[in-house]
């Protein structure tokens, strides 16, 4: 269970979407398309148990059957929760009595694959993964890559810009889009199915809808750029002094001779202790006692040339670094073994069930200092309070799994929340790097964000749904401007919601 | 001159602005740096003559300078037009009396330039060869370039969504930015000085100031992603047979083994011989014959594998193509020459002053279909007429400029975008890639878009420039909501716009 209020608390009405209205909505997509009470509870409990609290869940197969019930729910003020592969970890998905849950799992079809053109069209159900196993048959990939691969879907990937282990490359789910079909609350069809990088036609309104997590439209399709796939790849993991030393190391890596550098994930030494011990993962090259553990892809022509690249790195780190230790992957299993160490994080959860999660950006040159600051600021909070730090280390992105069984009570969760948020945007930061906001995140958001910022995004939402029918609470809390005629002109402080407990699950 | 209906013809007023606003707005910015009559003219011609029909020209040294004007121009109704480098090609910063023109290029400060963050801060006005040059010096590139470099501001290019010879690989100018600053229609500040990529701290807003042409708040500053500098280059120049061998040859070199592509230009043969020719270029191995040029640049770690890299590719192309031809620069100077032939399209107007050009942007798949559909349906126009086809290959931008003087009649003018933008948008391509919509395409913007986008347009512009104060009538017609008071529903034809001459200048 999540930190989250319990749904009914926050809705105005726990009914449940009248008969008529499902039976309407089963007309269009048909009777075996929409299922409720227990029915929808057992196909759809996901990783989150809120995800199905409206006791229906719709799976319309086409852009029409989607705007279709959407004109159904706007007419009867019905809610709509979009779901994709239920894979966020910030409550993007859950939903209420009186909501209906709309699963896009059933638009999973990969429509084009062109390879002269390197694009995909595809439905907002198709997994990364199958658009992944789809595009190497062509020798090509979609360029962004996350650990929930496999149930992760593009729509929802579209809808929380979605980042992973390539964004220092490739840029996040947003830079990989080249164009975008959107229901709108009204019903109507924004269609942008572009197949090309430049279109400066009028304002480019598919990045509304990118990132803003089902509030401003449902996403049912999507153009998705390709680049060609490396012929052959190598890993290796380097134990290093400092972030510094690892930066330095990245900057090498960048300008890798043989290939490009395609991840950079770094695992700092508790959560590397811990994940090497439940893997039982050892190297006597690696010892386990360096501060900061880097993996390293690099992608290019020939396997070789690759290792002997990162061999060359090494020798260049170890000039500057004596103490760095490092192992080159020499088999396709010694590199899963390394990649496991990174991707399972679920060895921390076993730890400390529902341990609190936090996922930050922090400019490179910051990180450093983040890092002094936010150990002891933690340790004051409580004796013995520490976090587990690993992340996409080329782009910042931290994750911070702190060593508690979670959720944490109020108080606390705001003073954690208080030293490891502190200042983030002044210093080019976030306090949400790559997964959103949904409807944990949004006290956080209100009392950081630029107050500019949260106007216009609250003028943005009203003008596009101003009934709020599109994943309300999420994001922005919707009761903000029902019971406002005019604009809002707010503090971020003023407008704080109540502090909710925090808590997260796997993935990141 | 452009093909504008003049800026009087317009305006609902001629007036000049009140001398006591002029004063109000001396007290903001210094009086030497507000500029009016004779003076503002002779500092301000630019390419385009209409470009400072307003006559007063101010020139902001800080966010909080600009912000002070906009609230000037605000309370009294005083239309803003943002200015930067004036390389524009669809007149985006022309100007009426009764305006101010707002020159960026007082605002021309890398702030910043972290070699260890790979990210620069920058003013507005820095120009993108002050930047480039800025970050070469760490071994960095912004990642994006184009022929106006020396003038074209990172404001203008934030504002147009510049694009260029590196789209294909890097994206448009959307998507190098980390982070953006612009002053709003109400005078208050967007300040998202984001050095990270990932940020999914609620909706991305930056993303509707890029590309607006200024017409939703000036951009003041802006945070670009680096990328390193690859230590060596090379270029080729391949004479094909047709498109198709042209893409199967860009395929290759975006395989290299030796380094990237980093350009992929292509020059259909009437351009490439008017070129050869004013530039009295020659090469044996490369006779002027051929359907189509395809200029490549690699970048690496040595220029010797590069050029083999090239050769190798070459025969590869041969072996399905054996009429190919093909040479490898051996020298900068050589380099430097076969990139004049595709940069220095002033080869063009001279030969047509005025030359009416497009710029549109088609799926790769359909780049050979177009080109066949478009030759004889320019020549049922008129016999004779026929266009100059070059432009950024791997991205589907194609430039297409009319062996015409310019501008063309309205007639003929209707008959030429039919011919060229037919069915563009709905095969995925775009009738403008790179330059944008400016006051020269509204026409063509509210023929061919998507209704809806339209109208989520106008409701966007509305929502944060109620008053029409920025850039008016600039990518949207302002006339048209002024006169409703409910939100338009609207066919894109219902609105057409009467129709515009058209014509464009150089710098493609």
């Amino acid at each position: 269970m999540t930190g989250l209020a319990s749904p009914t608390q926050m809705n105005s009405t726990d009914q449940a979407v009248p008969p008529s209205i499902v039976n309407a909505i089963r007309d269009v997509v048909g009777a075996a398309n929409v299922r409720t009470g227990e029915d929808a509870g057992a196909i759809d409990l996901g990783s989150n148990g809120a995800d199905c609290g409206a006791g229906i869940v719709v799976a319309p197969l086409s852009t029409a059957e989607v705007a279709a019930v959407v004109r159904i729910c706007r007419q009867n003020e019905i809610p709509i929760v979009p779901q994709g592969g239920k894979t966020g970890l910030v409550g993007g998905s859950v939903s209420r009595p009186g909501e209906i849950v709309l699963s896009m799992t059933r638009m999973n079809r990969i429509e084009r694959l062109d390879p002269v053109e390197r694009v995909a069209v595809v439905g907002a159900g198709v997994t990364l993964a199958a658009l992944q196993e789809a595009a190497r048959e062509h020798r090509l990939e979609p360029g962004i890559d996350l650990a929930a691969r496999g149930s992760a879907t593009i729509g929802g990937m579209v809808s929380t810009n979605a980042g992973g282990v390539m964004a220092f490359r490739n840029g996040v789910m947003r830079h990989r889009l080249l164009g975008l079909e959107a229901v709108l609350a009204d019903g109507s069809v924004y269609s942008d199915l572009t197949r090309v990088v430049k279109n400066s036609a009028g304002y480019d309104l598919k990045h509304l809808f990118i990132g803003a997590e089902g509030t401003l439209g449902v996403v049912t399709r999507a153009v998705v750029k390709l680049d060609p796939l490396p012929r052959a790849s190598a890993t290796a993991l380097f134990g290093l002094p400092s972030v510094e030393a690892a930066l330095r190391t990245i900057r090498l890596a960048l300008e890798s001779d043989a290939g490009h550098l395609r991840a950079a994930e770094a695992m700092w030494n508790s959560y590397f202790g811990l994940a090497a011990a439940a893997h039982e993962w050892s190297e006597p090259s690696v010892p386990l006692d360096q501060p900061l553990f880097l993996l390293l892809s690099l992608g290019g022509a020939r396997e070789e040339a690759l290792r002997e690249d990162f061999e060359r790195s090494f020798l260049e780190v170890m000039e500057r670094c004596p103490e760095a230790t490092g192992i080159v992957a020499a088999s396709r299993r010694q590199e899963d073994d390394l990649w496991r160490l990174r991707e399972d994080t679920s060895v921390l959860y076993r730890a400390h069930p529902h341990a609190p999660s936090f996922d930050v950006s922090v400019p490179l040159s910051e990180i450093a200092v983040y890092l002094e600051r936010i150990l002891p600021g933690l340790a004051a909070i409580e004796p013995g309070l520490a976090p587990y730090v690993f992340g996409h280390l080329a782009d910042g992105n931290l994750h911070i799994i702190l060593n508690r069984k979670g959720p944490l009570g109020l108080d606390m969760a705001e003073a954690v929340e208080g030293v490891l948020y502190q200042q983030l945007r002044q210093i080019g930061g976030s306090f949400s790097a790559e997964h959103g906001v949904g409807s944990k995140r949004i006290h956080s958001l209100l009392a950081t964000a630029d107050p500019t910022k949260l106007a216009v995004m609250e003028r943005v939402k009203r003008v596009l749904d101003d009934q709020s029918v599109m994943n309300p609470d999420k994001v922005l809390p919707c009761d903000a401007w029902f019971v406002r005629s005019s604009m809002p002109s707010h503090s971020g402080s003023e407008r704080r919601l109540p502090f909710k407990n925090v808590s997260d699950l796997t993935n990141e």
